[in-house]
């Protein structure tokens, strides 16, 4: 069994592979063109067409991630080879983790402390009781249920959206475009973490963002193409002029790496991390890739990624 | 029964009270001199010495929050009068959302995140397994122990010290010098919640603090009066100059408001918050005040502050 691996710190992930399946051949995108021909799996984040085109008896491609977004816009992508994606690899928690920090910066003023702070100026600010502050939650899959069991533990009211009906045991769920603006409409902090796809590209655009109560804050940790760009500056304001929204902590963008020229970047309002919410934690992947492969060889039946629907 | 009250929002407090104690008399401190006279109970933070002095048949104060060496130094202190506190009225939680802010702001790299923005730095930083991020709780009172268990459940390991020894399922209990010793050379992030007494002032001075790993981070929502402030500054070095330590978030300072001129506030790895992770839920508080004094009254067994030993 031949494996090639194509993602940043790659070395690692081949050492960990090669531990686990003595018996297999795993090497790196790096290797030498005749080692990463005839592989019988890749397991790939953001890989080069090239790779998974100079193919030629692929069993199986696992996404090492939960979006498959930049996978699937690959040219050349084989239709009938299956694809399996990481499930929240301990990346519910690193998520739940940045949209928690999110939602406390906002609810307990470090903003507004931050802001205070060059001019040494001394101005306590109430706390809310938490049963007024309800977190909106956009994305209900895997990582999205996570996220908003681990906001409704912290002690927030959380309302979750998804295109079709959902449950989640003490979380109020929406769906559809009705319960979309039913959903804004109650929200103080916003955290999105749908899946990039034809029908969430702006989601959040200018009329949605406006639904949103004046003050309210978005926490993008999803993707990039979820929001559009220009809108959500608009509703946060320019300068000291403050807008209709109060700020907002962004992880994902819809050109990455952010453009230096970029006006996100040099918004008092705006926090900037590089992609970084939900990095694959290695030892749970690893884990998952080794049941995929061996799910793959004995022919197992997998929960294979959908092409038509996007994720 | 008339209850004088000294608080921020007093009114807020007078208007509970008189509701729930329909036959009592509650005057804030504002009212005339001669309406504050011959009180029952005093419920009070930071009141001035006059309002204790003026009182002639006090039969107990209710200190309103968990730090009583505002009021165990107040001249003309009764010692004859019985002084109960607000034990952790909500307060825990107040505190635990802090200081789990500040362990994730550091842990995830907001710090970093926050110094690269204004040159639009994307570079990404690995986020660490929590296993490998040791948090250290200095003081193991009720809010203490809450704080160390909401970190622990966050998924940090915890290093609880107390001056005497104290066991706390899921924290690894240290005590007395050696204790703290030992519990400073393994801990990343370090939350100090002590009370201010003559044992606890500057315990965290030049020597501990060098005691810390280098790259260590230090939350202190506790009392201004744990941390020797030239210390910690020479500790987190001047200007671009990196020291000893790599951030601190504090609420609490020798002199509050923290004078302009101090020079924590343009630290550029110091974040200042107004003495605001936990100010006291109103509700939770009026309910332990309206216990306590029915507790009084009924002559009823009190667990009652020990002026000599500071809490």
């Amino acid at each position: 069994m031949k494996i090639v691996v194509h993602i940043d710190e790659a070395a690692q992930w081949q050492e960990a592979l090669s531990e686990a399946l003595p018996t297999a051949t795993v090497v790196t995108s790096e290797a030498p063109a005749d080692e990463r021909k005839e592989a019988d799996y890749l397991a790939i984040w953001k890989a080069p067409a090239h790779l998974i085109q100079e193919q030629t008896q692929l069993k199986g491609i696992i996404n090492l991630g939960a979006g498959v977004d930049y996978l699937l816009k690959t040219p050349g992508l084989p239709r009938d080879v299956p694809i399996v994606k990481l499930r929240d690899a301990g990346m519910g928690e690193l998520m739940a983790d940045y949209a928690l920090y999110g939602v406390m910066h906002f609810y307990r003023s470090m903003d507004h402390y931050a802001e205070q702070q060059p001019s040494a100026h001394w101005q306590p600010h109430a706390v809310p009781e938490k049963s007024q502050w309800p977190v909106g939650v956009l994305g209900l899959g895997a990582i999205g249920r996570f996220v908003a069991s681990a906001l409704q533990q912290a002690g927030f009211p959380v309302l979750g959206w998804s295109r079709s009906p959902k449950q989640i045991s003490g979380v109020h769920c929406f769906h559809g475009d009705d319960g979309l603006n039913e959903l804004l409409s109650q929200t103080q902090s916003l955290v999105t973490i749908l899946p990039d796809t034809a029908a969430t590209k702006h989601i959040l655009n200018a009329e949605r963002l406006a639904q949103l109560p004046k003050g309210a804050s978005v926490i993008n940790p999803g993707r990039g193409s979820l929001i559009d760009e220009q809108a959500l500056l608009n509703a946060l304001g320019h300068g000291d002029q403050q807008g209709h929204l109060r700020g907002a902590l962004l992880d994902v963008f819809s050109e990455e790496p952010l453009p230096g020229n970029n006006p996100l970047w040099q918004h008092p309002r705006v926090i900037i991390t590089p992609h970084m919410a939900a990095p694959t934690p290695l030892n749970d992947a690893i884990d998952q890739v080794i049941a995929y492969l061996h799910a793959f060889e004995t022919g197992e039946q997998l929960a294979t990624v959908n092409p038509d629907a996007g994720y």
